[in-house]
């Protein structure tokens, strides 16, 4: 493949030819140029209008608006339509809509609202794509193609009849002998024993809990299934495209990020954070860069100002802050940064969502942000052009069956996707750089992996690890991790299974430790341990914290192995426990100062490190000609302070800056390019 | 027709003939006489007493009663039972069930269980109001007939198979072509487009949010077809009866209730507000008077102690509480006062409701009340005599319509009622008569109108404002009002569409303020502002209120516009925005104080004005012979102060009170006719 | 039959022989003996491993688990497995299936998902137990049956088809003719009225609240026929063994235990209470006792240290407390105490729960508990043997039917579990020896008797208490009793109904004094009263507690009748209203102590009294060849001090305790003999 969009950067929003007036489009392409876009992204639900009738296609729409976008040198994303049905596939078809859990069948007038598994949804839906990628597979107005749009936001795994059937031929194909299945899902339990196949009933409602194993299954069904649809229709656009595909993910959404994007091109997010939860928004590119065949990853979706809708308003972002979004999107080595829409909304549901321009046409208050960032982004593209991000020091485990693990077993309280956001916001707050990865990621690029919340470690994936400690990698691993099996349950023969080797440790005893009054001590921090626990002896790891009372009085709950030959060149460092979940700042804080500072026995050997500036300055190293170059924006809403260790110049505004101390405003951002004093 | 009740006013209870034996009726009877009681209402849950097997009917029941009642001097409003059907009419047809939006058939054994919609529910309840209407439309025990009970109090809109049929039926008739509708109800968002009328689905569940046109379309549709129900029933009572016919509303149903009472004679309501919410009591008689031919109303039901069910016990009021209601009841000019029920329930489910008596006959907590207020009654009677009410300056348009439109977009937290409620407090409790006036009412009689929260202004409302705002009336209109069309979309030529020119702005921004760090000032007040705002530009108003901060400073959030050919001789005042609602008393206090307040350049087109003593002192004014009655009531659990400007004669006491200031204890009355000094 | 297992008193464990491998039942066996541990329960959940196949039967896994327990000594509780019916029960048959109110059928992968009142289901029961029955009804290695597990813990009353035939059917049994159902329910209230026993609806949902007496009767069912099935279940086993029967029963449960325990042996149930919430552990052994043929009980489910599932985490017991549980266990009678379970789960969905074992093998946090408690038992049993335990003075009403009449009338909060352990928990806390009994129960061994919160008193009940007054007995009866009939309605002659005249009252006025300003006095006590209340004069009885002010000022809201016939030797104490049920500390210790003080006009009828330390201590008398033994147990977290009156021999170290006072340490215990001085 080409380089992706032959390098450009993309900057643009979300058109909707099927819902505005010819001439209103014009003269939004209009203003999309004079605003400096150079992308839009158009039907992600234009089924209706493409195919009113069944079978009876017209794709002149989509023509007439390419036409008038290329006419302002505007190119496009075109998507597949399938998220929105046309009323025909479902009206008098109960079985072909989406059911919930509690046999709910969810009807048209929404979205997302058809079974995706079933057949004849499948059918049409390869039609119109089909349709769509011969007509413009290679259309040189269009440059990429966008499956679908952000699978399962809405719904999670389907209970349609249609399911039940699939459901079971999947466990058959996966289990092949019932007997097999019976005996990995422990159904011994309870009589719940299946004889064949096709009587494993859906998680629907029982009087109590369902078996874990048959849970953590059905999540697997439901990704796997969406995921081969998104295969199904890659396929078929790639028989008549090389454009490059993409879907629109999100961390909210139930998907298993790592098998949807191996058969697509680059990825693609949404991200409606408010300002204060600006971490939120580097999540994203922390995290999806690590998809998709290209490595790259765009924003396809944010909003100028605010989102929401007519059942809860979002707030407007603070004054600069959609610009320091641009600015970290691009320093992070994003490709694209799309508004979510263009023009806003008349009528639908989403009415109150912000855009560049209101429904009458006039600037709406985010109409000043999309255009300092059309200028700011035609002064950033010099500035990037040959150069390169380089990768933190640090990476974080962020696996999406880690998060299927923590929604079958929340024990009360816990949410994978809060914890994550948890340890991920400290990094941040600590202005350490970080990315976060998937379990297939290459870690050949990071000093140290944390990998916290994983209650199952595959094979695989402990192997990848071990070979990278043994390489010279700091391995932080857990808490909860590592104590069930692939299908949620204990191990049989040990606490920890297979890790307690590699970590140097024996598991003694495993425990939800709230309440029960257990204290312990590391590195100087004293204080009371909660969770679901696994406290340890050392066989060749040493003890780095220990716990001072409670039923674990005497074990450890943090160990440090090293210098064994499983450990090689790195080291494992086990935390078993910790104060409620990542919550205990000082605690965290001397986790992570320990497992990430160097030292004579652990040098890093990455060499670039960021200034740590806090306080809201994020920070994104590039370099360029042998030049590092510090990518610094504040993303709070007070002024930070930093000190640079060198002289720089500051390339935005093309100005010497001596080392020293600076001062940086909310929502202003620098490029410090390191010179010879 | 002639006077309602030939003048009479009625004081009185509801009674049950079914549930208690004859002797206990008559007791009942004799004891509702001796308390100087003349009213009884009966039947509205009688119907399979009266028709214990399908087509059986045998109205003895009711006959043996009217007698019980006419012995003692007792007359009665009559009730069709429709609003519980007997078992027949439901049992095996599952189909004749009221249906909610996720499809559960709501069954036999409470109230409103079936579909008002249906046609054989239709057919049986003619029958039975025939039977009724037939044999009492002309007996001179009955006084008055009264629909059903408290239309829509349990249920919303029906999803039965049935009512998914008139919908589609219903849409047709209203818009003829699908094309139509599609284009009205923007359903091009989201490829809802409809081919066909039928296909249209209820707002039942889906995976995301229904189209806003579609759930205001079905409000509409739920609303109109129970007062088609309400017209099919007054028009067979009519064939045989020239009697008024009511219905019973209230606050809290999900009804219009100026299409109901269109066909209806007088307005009735049911209130069961706790002591503190006094407030709540009154709306009711500010409100419920501007429906029916009549123009006159009475309260049907109310607690002679405490409200409450085997699921909630209300708290007792207060001695003095109840009696206070009746003052407030007739001084405000409403024409009946009716306990609910006599005798407490035995059984049921709402046995811990209070009464008059108890279920074994002694009397209640409530029963000295009841005894006080019907001496307080014959003493009010001849004052109230020859008497008028005095209408207020100020109206509050309180619509159905706007109440569906915040239904359909609360944006996280608005419910109309209860904004409402908020606006209408502050008048209560700064002692300021006013008005709640359905969109359709007369304008005449007012000097200002409020009209907060309405997202959608008919034109002809628009227009018949218009023309009262260029006849010298005052117009404070907003926030939250004039910004969507008929079908809940943004205007797409201008942010408040055709308001903008009788308010003479432009709106320029429409945003959620909340969170946006938007701060203004207006006469000297200076805060936040939050919700859904419009922020303008003048043409020819002036600017009263400025925004200083945020997205839209600069900007103005409260105008005014006159002396233009649009306002005449009146004027309107626009509030683009307000701190949460009317929450801020400050600044709620002076837009008030600004509109209500008369100058030279708004002379006050009424000549009476409340006292305004404020502190729980309710006040009624009357005129009597030329002379000007204030009827004032403290509702409060405080003694209040108030000073009278002239000298008066209390009439209760027939005593004088010469100008100064007075003490008024909790719960007690006075009526100060003014007389020459 | 003989003594129940032989005098032999029970500790040990539940064992899955279905979900472990033989070797792991041999080395858990292994282990349970060297904890001193001689029973295992086995096979509640075994079905589908005994009949993989419908009809294919073999029971050798059962066998072998019997095998290798008798060959270490432990005898087997077995139960029959019918809680969790095969996958073959229930696949492709939903009307087998136990359906909810709103009509969802709970499907099979969890447990109590069968209609027990279904046809086929109960034959293949009879079937599957019958079989057990034959092959081990009379084998030495077992000692007693256990039916089924935890009726109802899951579900309430169903809602399936055939339920809705056989309530019909039950109700024609009961009432025989319509009319006097009509009659008894009211059903005139709402035009309820039915035609015939097969219109009766389940109470399913409706769109505003059901008649109580359906709830009531719908209740009564669903617990009649749960009862049924274990007694057919009883008499199949009964049929071929002479071995006790039991069910593992407990508080949080649907059941009516005194309709299910008359057909069986010996009561048992099941407590998971953490620590602080320990007087809910006590419930148990001051209630269950008083059920079954032998009025004997066993624990048969507790944790070692914590419950939970992967929904809900427990907190682990602070060291200690388990043993003090098990001292206090056999120091109240019990005969039996066992863990669950004995090995922690792999799979299912229990994983989290704490055992005796690991999944893997190891020890627990909860071993070392499980092994003192071994060593324990076995100093007890020499100390138990030839003892027995004193009734305690004071006994407590704890009624099934009173717990369904507050579950049908909340009044917005009120819950009979809770209300009633808020009462049972000021007696523990106050040191006071009390019993908790059914309706049923004998009181001839109580001084003392309260009955609270008992909306309906059956006239059997009233008579059998109000001999037991005459015959010197003390009745603190109330608040919220005896003012509904069977149907849960008022009654039509007198507030309270018969309870007037032994208590010596006229009830005058009954209503929710909550927010009614309603004050009062009592022994020196001032203060507010709340919730449904009565208010009385006196006839015979004299005014105890007198209300202040209110809408009852001047009425008694606590009286006591003594001296007169109808009490002849005793007293009743009736108590109108409190302040927010048992809620008030104060007022609450002056009427247990009132009620439950000797003096020399009510003499105390038993001798013994507890010391009343308090503090966490809890106290069983116990009577050995004349002497008196205090069992006392500090089942509090901090340290507590006790007064001993006489000179005592502490049994379990054999050492002298001399009169004076002592401090007990938090879950230490000591058994105090008295001896001469």
């Amino acid at each position: 493949m080409a380089e992706l969009f032959d390098g450009r950067l993309l900057y643009g929003a979300a058109l909707y030819p099927e819902v505005w007036d010819k001439n209103i489009v014009a003269s939004d392409a209009a203003l999309m140029a004079k605003l400096g876009m150079n992308v839009a992204r158009m039907g992600e639900f234009i089924w209706s209008a493409l195919e009113p009738d069944e079978g009876r296609i017209d794709l002149s729409i989509l023509h007439d608006a390419l036409n008038i976008l290329d006419d302002h040198g505007i190119a496009t994303i075109l998507c597949t339509p399938t998220v929105t049905p046309p009323i025909w596939l479902t009206h008098g078809h109960q079985g072909r809509l989406h059911h919930t859990a509690d046999g709910t069948a969810l009807g048209h007038g929404s979205r997302q609202h058809v079974c995706t598994n079933g057949a004849y949804f499948r059918e049409r839906a390869a039609i119109i794509t089909g349709a769509l990628a011969r007509e413009f597979g290679q259309d040189r107005r269009v440059i990429s193609w966008q499956l679908d749009n952000e699978f399962k936001s809405h719904v999670g795994g389907c209970h349609c009849p249609s399911c039940r059937d699939l459901w079971g031929q999947w466990l058959e194909a996966k289990y092949q002998d019932i007997a097999q299945l019976n005996e990995q899902w422990s159904t011994a339990v309870w009589s719940e024993t299946y004889q064949s196949f096709d009587q494993i009933p859906l998680p629907a409602p029982t009087p109590f809990l369902h078996n874990t194993a048959l849970m953590t299954a059905f999540n697997d069904f439901s990704q796997v299934k969406i995921n081969e649809f998104a295969a199904e229709q890659s396929r078929i656009i790639r028989a008549h495209s090389e454009l490059p595909i993409t879907h629109n993910s999100g961390f909210g959404f139930d998907l298993d990020n790592q098998g949807l994007y191996s058969n697509l091109d680059y990825s693609s997010f949404d991200t409606y954070p408010a300002a204060p939860n600006y971490p939120a928004f580097l999540m994203n590119l922390d995290y999806f860069p690590h998809f998709g065949a290209s490595g790259k990853t765009i924003l396809m979706e944010t909003s100028t100002s605010h989102g929401g809708s007519i059942a809860n308003y979002g707030s407007p972002h603070p004054a600069g802050f959609v610009e320091a979004e641009i600015f970290a999107n691009f320093a992070a080595g994003s490709k694209g940064f799309l508004f979510w829409p263009f023009r806003q909304h008349c009528g639908g549901s989403e009415q109150p969502h912000g855009a560049v321009v209101s429904p009458w046409g006039a600037p709406t208050i985010g109409f000043s942000s999309a255009a300092r960032g059309g200028e700011l982004l035609a002064q950033l593209e010099t500035i990037l052009t040959g150069g390169e991000t380089l990768p933190p020091r640090v990476a974080i485990t962020y696996s999406d069956r880690a998060k299927t693990a923590l929604s079958v077993e929340p024990g009360g309280k816990l949410d994978y996707r809060g914890v994550l956001s948890g340890i991920h916001r400290r990094f941040v707050e600590a202005g350490i750089g970080r990315a976060l990865i998937p379990e297939g990621a290459s870690l050949d690029a990071y000093d140290v992996l944390l990998t916290p919340y994983a209650h199952h470690l595959d094979p695989e994936f402990l192997e990848r690890v071990s070979d990278w400690v043994r390489a010279g990698g700091t391995w932080l691993v857990g808490p909860g991790t590592a104590d069930r099996d692939a299908h949620h349950r204990w191990h049989s023969d040990a606490a920890l299974g297979a890790l307690e080797s590699i970590a140097g440790v024996r598991g003694v005893l495993a425990f939800p430790a709230t309440g029960s009054g257990t204290s312990a001590e590391f590195l100087g921090w004293q204080g009371g341990l909660d969770g679901m626990s696994t406290f340890m002896e050392c066989t060749t790891a040493r003890p780095l914290g220990m716990v001072r009372s409670g039923p674990a009085a005497g074990l450890a709950f943090v160990t440090e192995n090293q210098g064994t030959p499983e450990t090689g060149d790195g080291r494992v460092i086990l935390v078993g426990s910790l104060p409620d979940g990542f919550e205990d700042p000082l605690l965290v804080d001397l986790l992570i100062g320990y497992a990430t500072t160097p030292s004579k026995t652990w040098p890093a050997r990455t060499e670039a490190r960021e200034l740590g500036a806090g306080g809201g300055v994020v920070e994104y190293l590039r370099r360029k000609k042998g030049r590092l170059q510090r990518w610094l924006v504040n993303m709070s809403d007070t002024t930070a302070e930093l000190e640079l260790p060198f002289p720089t110049t500051e390339l935005l505004s093309n100005t010497n800056m001596n080392a020293g101390k600076y001062r940086l405003e909310p929502y202003t951002y620098i490029i410090a390019e390191e010179r010879n004093a």
